[in-house]
């Protein structure tokens, strides 16, 4: 603690991120970053836009928000782009929810969502899920000050059905209802589709997982214009250019291209079958994913004996050391490679010669 | 107004940024962007660093610090990374300004901080110029909630002393005094030297003016471990990663060419001189700059009607509607080549042919 720190500074608790390594050699499967890289289309419109640095990007980021709009048949004005979708969420976080007016948010969940209601002052109603780790729906209703949740649920990755999610919005005709879709591509369907019946709900994305765009940092939201512009006047309030050349451009690109978005998913997706079937034959209890992870835990081995072996023959998974997860791991879906090296691995740590 | 929106983004007054055409035959004066391209050894490690796009990049942002701290001789736990210095700006008033304490910044200075002040809730005791439009040191003195200013102050080029700038810190010893340097690199020296001797002094620089860069958002602040902590610790509740990938591999670069650097500065200061030179020869008043910019007024025609021609013709400068600028332009210096263009077209607004 300083003198010099805002008391706002000191009450915060800050998120903590998985580990960045800078070692090539280890099997990062710890951050849900997507084993492929982006787009070469993508590669070839950052190289390009790279001739006009020295000039500010767009404050209003157009063209990326026409394209993506395009993508889900609705105009730019209903979409936001940012830093991330951290920077999505914290705007929103302040664009959306009143100090003083408790949120909902499930007890397992992103664990960014606590840290931004500390920051922002934001009070919480914190819903515990079903004994099946699903999201027991009816909780979600009428909340004092909006809901958020990430559909697939992070890091248990299970998918809540848009009937659901339906029901939910109805059931908080005044609030703002956030989805975190971080992982729907890999998923069975978008909320999307609910935006325009309903002016309460506000789906974010972000390139970071499914568009293999981690390192470049977009993240976009989704909602009716009213919303749309809350989020602008709070971004115009911060900072008039939050979103750089060269990601508006590889962005705008790995949007574009499709068929390769279309290949890398799908591959993920059978990985994912594939790596769920061998861990079930290896005595793991895994919760039914949509998402490009696995929560997975050993009936036999601890989870954070399981974590440490595991970092020590070169493989990052992610372990939290926290309430309702001490015995899982969070393994992130690699190249069939990276799968095949993982499953080695564990046979020698679960089984050890005798 | 939205009800959907918080009490907060109800509240805001944002910024409105200078125009960002997308025209390549207009002449853009207006947001002080460097009229030259970025050292080659940017775009190469931009390049470079596309291929690792899949990958988060470093939340904490080592390698860049230690290159900037570095340069001034201090620690990587000096500095502090972000993205642009808007959102290091934004970061350092939620890190050391108190809701309720009243901050002092000057009447005429960057326009931004009064926006900030609004969205953060701080209480400001603005302080008028002397006459000259010069900071009038003692005013500075003992404040209740801090202090910020740029230097050289924006939008009037002028320098204020290190050692006028020792003395408000000496007078301030509670509180943090916040020199936003975006244009230092035009003029005559850092404060970055008075850092380890006072530990409420933050230093604010960008790469958007001097490294060419405006357009990949990097901005750092340069101070006490203490304060850099604070910093982080906000930033870390909000966003784990705001500079990506690209953006850190240039920056190292823009850092590492000094060579570079000094051609172009120096081009730009001997530029700043021609035109301002030319100017007064054209019968306008000039203050006197150490920025990559001169603010100025016409003796005879007003700013307005300048800007609008001046915008016809394909030139774009700066014009603020705001109480005490209403007569004057704000002029990027641009190339040689700008610098007559914009000259010829002066020549023909204010001599109008018989
Ligand atoms: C549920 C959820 N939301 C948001 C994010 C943030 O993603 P990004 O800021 O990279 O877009 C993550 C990252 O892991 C996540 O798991
Ligand atoms: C005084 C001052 N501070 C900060 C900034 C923001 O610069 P950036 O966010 O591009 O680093 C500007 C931009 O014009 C400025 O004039």
């Amino acid at each position: 603690m300083s003198k010099f720190w805002s008391s706002l500074a000191k009450q915060v608790d800050p998120y903590i991120p998985g580990e960045q390594l800078n070692d090539d050699t280890i099997i990062k499967l710890n951050t849900n970053e997507n084993p492929y890289p982006p787009s070469n289309q993508v590669i070839q419109a950052i190289d390009e836009a790279s001739k006009n640095l020295r000039l500010y990007p767009s404050p209003t980021v157009d063209e990326l928000r026409s394209e993506i709009g395009e993508m889900y048949g609705l105009s730019q004005d209903h979409i936001f782009i940012g830093n991330g979708s951290d920077e999505v969420l914290a705007f929103s976080f302040m664009s959306f929810f009143e100090p003083g007016n408790r949120i909902k948010y499930p007890e397992i969940t992103y664990s960014f969502y606590p840290v931004y209601a500390k920051l922002f002052n934001i009070s919480t109603d914190v819903i515990p899920l079903n004994d099946d780790y699903t999201i027991p729906v009816e909780h979600f209703y009428n909340s004092e000050g909006g809901v958020i949740f990430p559909n697939p649920n992070a890091p248990t990755g299970i998918f809540l059905e848009i009937d659901q999610i339906k029901r939910i919005l109805e059931n908080n005709p005044n609030q703002v209802v956030i989805i975190d879709e971080a992982y729907i591509d890999f998923a069975l369907e978008s909320a999307v589709t609910l935006v325009e019946a309903f002016p309460n709900l506000l789906v974010i994305q972000t390139m970071s997982k499914s568009r293999s765009l981690a390192g470049l940092r977009i993240g976009f939201a989704i909602g009716n214009p009213e919303l749309i512009i809350g989020l602008e006047r709070i971004k115009n309030s911060f900072n008039s250019y939050t979103v750089d050349r060269l990601a508006i451009a590889g962005a705008i690109e790995a949007i574009r291209d499709k068929d390769y978005f279309l290949q890398t998913t799908t591959k993920i997706i059978e990985s994912r079958s594939y790596l769920k079937e061998q861990l079930e034959t290896r005595h793991f209890d895994i919760l039914p994913s949509q998402a490009n992870f696995l929560l997975v835990s050993h009936k036999e081995v601890n989870a954070e004996v399981l974590y440490q072996e595991l970092k020590k023959q070169g493989i990052l998974v992610r372990y939290f050391q926290k309430p309702g997860l001490e015995n899982f791991l969070r393994i992130s879906i690699g190249t069939p490679a990276q799968i095949e090296k993982l499953l080695k691995k564990i046979d020698h740590i679960i089984k050890p010669s005798p």
